[in-house]
C-alpha cells in the first residue's frame, strides 16, 4: 500500500508539475500576441511587461499573495497563512506537496496580470506597471479568488462554482483591464476628434497567431490540470470540452467576420479562438460536448461586438483584452448556471437548461458581478493610488517614438548590419 | 485492485491528454513553417488556413469524421456509429475513455489537412480551402483511416501496420496534397515559359526553423503517444527511433545538400529533418535504432531528389509537403517491410531483412498504393466538385498582391507607427 | 505485483520522455534566442548551427558520446561500453529502460553544445563548427560528465554533486564558449582601435524574447526530470526554485539595470532570467526556496558585471553565453556547498550556512575548476587541432556580407513578392 501511495502521489505531481510548466509557457504566448498584436515601436516594451508578470508575479505571489488567498480563512475573506510557504496549510488537503500546489496556482496569478498588461500596451509606464504587478499578484487577484477557491471563501460556500477560472482569472482580469484602460486613456492619434476610431494593422500577425497557439496548447494544462489529480476521471472531458469550445470560437470567427466584414479577419479570429477557450475555462468539467460548442460559438460572436462597442465607447484595448477575457469569462462563468449537467457540480444541482432551475445560475451571477466589480474598482484604487508615486503614461514624445526606444533603449527590430561606435558618437 | 486500476487508467489518460496536446502544438508548428516558407504577401493567408484546420477540423471529425473512422465497422470499409461521439463505441476497448481517445485521433486529423494547407499555399481560394477541409476531415481521412486502423478495417485484417501513421497520415496528406497542387497549379511567375523553375527566398527562415523544432517536439507526442497506454513498454524505444531518424534526415540534408550545392541548404535541411520524422512515423515501434538511422538518412535525401524532381515537372508545391510527407511517407511504410524486428509487429512475422520474406513487404506495398491512391484522387473528385460552388483559386490581382491584404484585408506584417484615419480616407 | 512494477516504470517512463522532449524544444529556445540576439544577416547561419547540434550530436552521442560517459567505468575517468547502446549497461540500475535514459541524457549533451553556438556566432566557419560539436557531444563533454555522474566518476565518488548540471553542463559548455571566444576573436568592427566596445541592437528581441520563455518551459523538464524518477518526492520542490530562481533573476535584472543604465534593459533581463535558470541548476533539489531566490538574485547581477568585464576585455560574445552559462553555472555549483540543506545531498552532509563546514564546499570548487579547465583546455586543443584541416573563420568578405547570404546562400529575411528568374539572370 505504501509503493501505491507513492505511485498515486508521484502520478498527481509530475501531472501538476507538467501541467503548471504548461501554463507558464502561456506567457510565451502573451508575448507573442501581445508584440504581434501592438506596434513594431511598442513590441518589446510589450514583452518586458510579460518578463514583470512572470518574475514579479511569480515573487509577490510567494511572499504574499499565496497565503492571502489560500492561507487559513478569516471569516470567508482573506488568508492569513502561507506567506513564504510557512505556517498552517493543514487545510489544504491534497494528494500533492503544498509547494507543488503553489507552483500551479502561481502559474494562474500570473496569467491574470498578464491579461492586463496587453490593455495598457503602448502607453502605460513602465514604474507604474510594476507597482500595479505587485498590488495586482499580491493583493487583488488572491483576495477575489480566496472568495471563491480556498477553504472558506464566502463565494465558494454560496455554492459558486468556476472550474479553472473563468470568473476569478478571466474576467477579473478583463475588468481589471477595462479600468486600466479607462483610467490611461486611449493611445494618441487611436480616436478623431469626432470621436471615430483610427486603426493600425497589428505590427507581426504571425507572431500572434503562433501566440494563440501556444496560449491554445497552455490551455489543456490550464483547464485539465485544475483537477490537481490525474486519477480524476473528468480529465479527458475536461480537455475535449477546451478542444470544442475552442475550435467553435475559432471557426465562428471565420465565419462571421466572413459575413459583417466581407473579409475573415486574423485578429479576429485569433482572439475568437481564445475567446472560445476563455468561456469553456468555468465548466469545461460540468457542461456536455454540444455545450462547449455553443459556448465557444457564443462567446466568438460576443467578443466580435465587444470589440466594435468597445471603440465606439472610445476605449482603447489594444489587445482585446476586455473583449476576450472580460466578456468570454462573463459568459463562461453565467454558462454553467444554465448548462451544467446534473449532479456534475454537485449532488443534486444542475443549470437551468437541465431542470436546476435559476438557483446555481443566480450564485454564478451573484459571484460574477462580485468578482469583476472588485477587480475593476480595485485597479481603480490602486492605479490612483499609484498616480501619487508614479507617472501612469508616458510622455507624449515618448509615446510618439515608441516605448522600446523610450522605456528600453532599445528597438524591438534591427535591420543594422555593422556596429554603432557609441565612443565616437559620443565625442562628436 | 480498485485503486490500482483507477492509477492505471489515471495514468494512461493523462499520457494521452498530454501527448495530444503536444500533437495539437503542432499547428502551431506548421503555421510557422508555412509562413515562414512563403512570401510575406500570403504568410497571415497561410495561417489562417491552419486556423481553419484546426477549427473545422476538429468540429467536422466531431460531428462524422470520427464515426466514420472508428465506428462499428461495416464491410471492412466503413464506420457507422460514434457521430458526435454518440451510439455503440464498444468495440473501442481501451483503458482510456472514448473522449480521450478522441481527442488523441483529432490532434491527427488536424495535422493530415495541415499538410495540404502547404502545397495549395498563396493562391487558394478560401472558401474552396474550407469546403476542401470539410471533406479532408470528415470523409477522405477518416474511411482510409479506417481500413487501416480501426477494429475491423480490411487493410488492418490483411496485415497491414503503420504504428503512427506513416501512411495513414502522411502519404495519404502528401499524396491529397500533391493532386491538390496540380489541379490548382503553379503560382504566378514560379515558371518561366519555357518550363524552367524560378525561385523565390522564403520570407522568414528562423520562424519557419522553430517551426520545425515544435513539430520535432510534437512528435515525440505523435510517435510515442500513439501507444495511447503510458505501460506500453516500447515507448522509450519509440522515443528513441523518433530522435534518431529526425537528426539522420537533418544531418544528411547538411551534408548532403553541402556536396550538391557547395551550400549547406537551409530549405532543405529543415525539411530533412521533418522528413526523418516522417519516414519514421510507421516503424518507430518496430524497427532497430541503427534503421531508423538509415531511415531518416533515407528520407533526407529522397526529400532532395523529389523537391527536385517536382520542379522538374512543373509543379509547385511551396513548402515541399509532397516530399516531406508523400514521398517520406511511403519510405516509411514500406520500411516497416525491409526493417521490422522479428516479433514486433506481431508474433511471427518480420520484415525482409529480418527473414520475414515478402509477405509483410507486400501487403505494406498493397496498403501504400492504396492509401495514396485514395487521397489523390479523394481530393481531385472533391475540388472538381467544390468548383462547381467556389473559384479555386483567387483572381490574379489578388494573387499578384497577396492573399493576406486580397482575403483577409490586412498585411502580415506592418512597420506602420501611427494610425490610419479611415472615416477621414473614405471621405477624401 | 507485476502490474504495480509495470505502472511504476511506465510513470517513471513517460515523466522521463516528456521532460526529455521538453529539453529538446529547448533547442528551439536557443535557436529563438540566438537568431534574435545577432544580426540579421547571420539569423539564419546560426539557427544551422542549432541544426547540427540536435542532429550530428544526437548522432555523435549514440555512436560514442553515451559509451564514453555512462558506459562501465575505467579507474574514475572514462566509460567503455554503451556504444550503439551495446555493450553491458548492467551498472545502471534504473527503473527506466537504458533507452529512455539515453534519451534524456541526449537532450542534454545537445543543450551544451547549443551554448557554444551562440558565442561563435556571425564569424565561424560552418565546417569548423561541424567538426567542434563532433568533438563536444563525442568526446569533451562525456569525459567530463563521466567524473561526476556516472557510476564510479573520480568527482562523484569525492562526493561532488550537481544535481541538473550547472557544472557539468553549463560552466562547462560556458567555458569552452569563452575559450571558443577568444580563439576565433571578435567579429569584425565590435571593437574599435583603441578598444572600446561598439554595438548594435539585436535584429529581433521578440523572437529572443521568446526564446527565454520556451527554455524557461524546457528547465522545467530540465530539472525536475532529472529525478528519473516520477515518484522522487522532490520533483515538486525542484520546479518551485526552478521557478522562483529565474524569477528573481529577471526581477533584478529589470531594477539594476533600471538603476544602473536608466533604463531596463530588455537583453540583460532576458539573460537574467536565464541566469538564474543556469545558477539553479545545482542545487535544485537541495537548497531552500528562499536560497533559491538569492542564488537567482546573485546570478542575475553577476551576469549584468560578467557581460561588462568581457566587454572591457575585448572578448567578443555575441548573445553572452559565457556570462550567462559559465559566470552563473560556476555560482550555482558553488551555492550547493554554501546552501545545501542538512541531509538534502546526503546523509550527514549540509553546505556551510548550514553548518557542514568547508567539506561539501571545497568538493564543489574543486570539481567546478576542474569541469571548468576540462572545457577551456580541450576547447582551445580541439579548435586549434580542426584549424589543420578547416578555416575557424569565415573570410573576412563572407563576414561582412554575413553568413546567411555568403555559407548558406540564402537570407533569413525576404521582402521578395516576385519570383527570381535564375535561369534568365544567368544568361545576361
Amino acid at each position: 500500500m505504501d509503493t501505491l501511495q507513492q505511485l498515486s502521489s508521484g502520478l498527481d505531481t509530475v501531472w501538476v508539475v507538467l501541467t503548471a510548466a504548461m501554463i507558464l509557457l502561456m506567457e510565451g504566448g502573451f508575448a507573442l500576441l501581445e508584440a504581434g498584436f501592438v506596434r513594431q515601436k511598442n513590441a518589446v516594451s510589450i514583452i518586458m511587461k510579460v518578463f514583470v508578470d512572470i518574475s514579479f508575479g511569480a515573487l509577490i505571489f510567494y511572499f504574499v499573495g499565496f497565503g492571502l488567498m489560500y492561507g487559513k480563512d478569516a471569516g470567508g475573506f482573506i488568508g492569513t497563512s502561507g506567506f513564504f510557504m510557512g505556517g498552517d496549510l493543514t487545510h489544504i488537503n491534497l494528494n500533492i506537496s503544498h509547494e507543488t500546489y503553489w507552483l500551479f496556482q502561481c502559474a494562474f496569478v500570473i496569467a491574470v496580470i498578464s491579461i492586463v498588461s496587453g490593455a495598457v500596451a503602448e502607453r502605460i509606464n513602465f514604474r507604474a506597471y510594476i507597482l500595479y504587478t505587485i498590488a495586482m499578484t499580491g493583493l487583488i487577484y488572491p483576495i477575489a479568488g480566496h472568495w471563491v477557491w480556498s477553504v472558506g471563501g464566502w463565494l465558494g460556500k454560496l455554492g459558486m462554482v468556476d472550474f479553472a477560472g473563468s470568473a476569478v482569472i478571466h474576467a477579473l482580469g478583463g475588468f481589471a483591464a477595462l479600468a486600466a484602460a479607462m483610467i490611461i486613456g486611449p493611445r494618441i492619434g487611436k480616436f478623431s476628434a469626432d470621436g471615430s476610431a483610427n486603426i493600425v494593422p497589428p505590427s507581426n500577425l504571425p507572431l500572434a497567431s503562433v501566440g494563440a497557439f501556444i496560449l491554445w496548447f497552455g490551455w489543456f494544462g490550464f483547464n485539465s490540470g485544475s483537477t490537481l489529480s490525474a486519477t480524476n476521471s473528468s480529465i479527458g472531458h475536461i480537455a475535449v470540452t477546451t478542444m470544442l469550445s475552442a475550435a467553435a470560437g475559432s471557426a465562428t470567427c471565420i465565419l462571421f467576420t466572413m459575413l459583417r466584414y466581407r473579409k475573415s479577419d486574423p485578429p479576429m479570429v485569433i482572439n475568437g479562438a481564445l475567446a472560445g477557450l476563455v468561456g469553456i475555462t468555468a465548466g469545461c468539467a460540468f457542461v456536455s460536448d454540444v455545450a462547449a460548442i455553443l459556448i465557444g460559438a457564443v462567446c466568438g460572436i460576443a467578443m466580435v461586438y465587444a470589440t466594435e462597442i468597445l471603440e465606439a465607447k472610445q476605449i482603447d484595448d489594444p489587445v482585446g483584452a476586455f473583449p476576450v477575457h472580460g466578456v468570454s469569462g462573463s459568459i463562461g462563468t453565467i454558462a454553467v448556471g444554465l448548462f451544467a449537467q446534473p449532479d456534475a457540480v454537485r449532488e443534486g444541482t444542475a443549470g437551468l437548461f437541465y431542470g436546476g432551475g435559476f438557483s446555481l445560475l443566480g450564485i454564478q451571477a451573484l459571484g460574477l458581478v462580485t468578482v469583476c466589480l472588485w477587480g475593476y474598482i480595485m485597479t481603480w484604487a490602486s492605479l490612483k493610488l499609484i498616480q501619487k508615486v508614479a507617472a501612469l503614461r508616458v510622455s507624449r514624445d515618448e509615446e510618439l517614438v515608441g516605448l522600446d526606444v523610450g522605456t528600453h533603449g532599445v528597438p524591438a527590430y534591427s535591420q543594422e548590419d555593422g556596429f554603432i561606435d557609441l565612443q565616437h558618437l559620443k565625442k562628436n
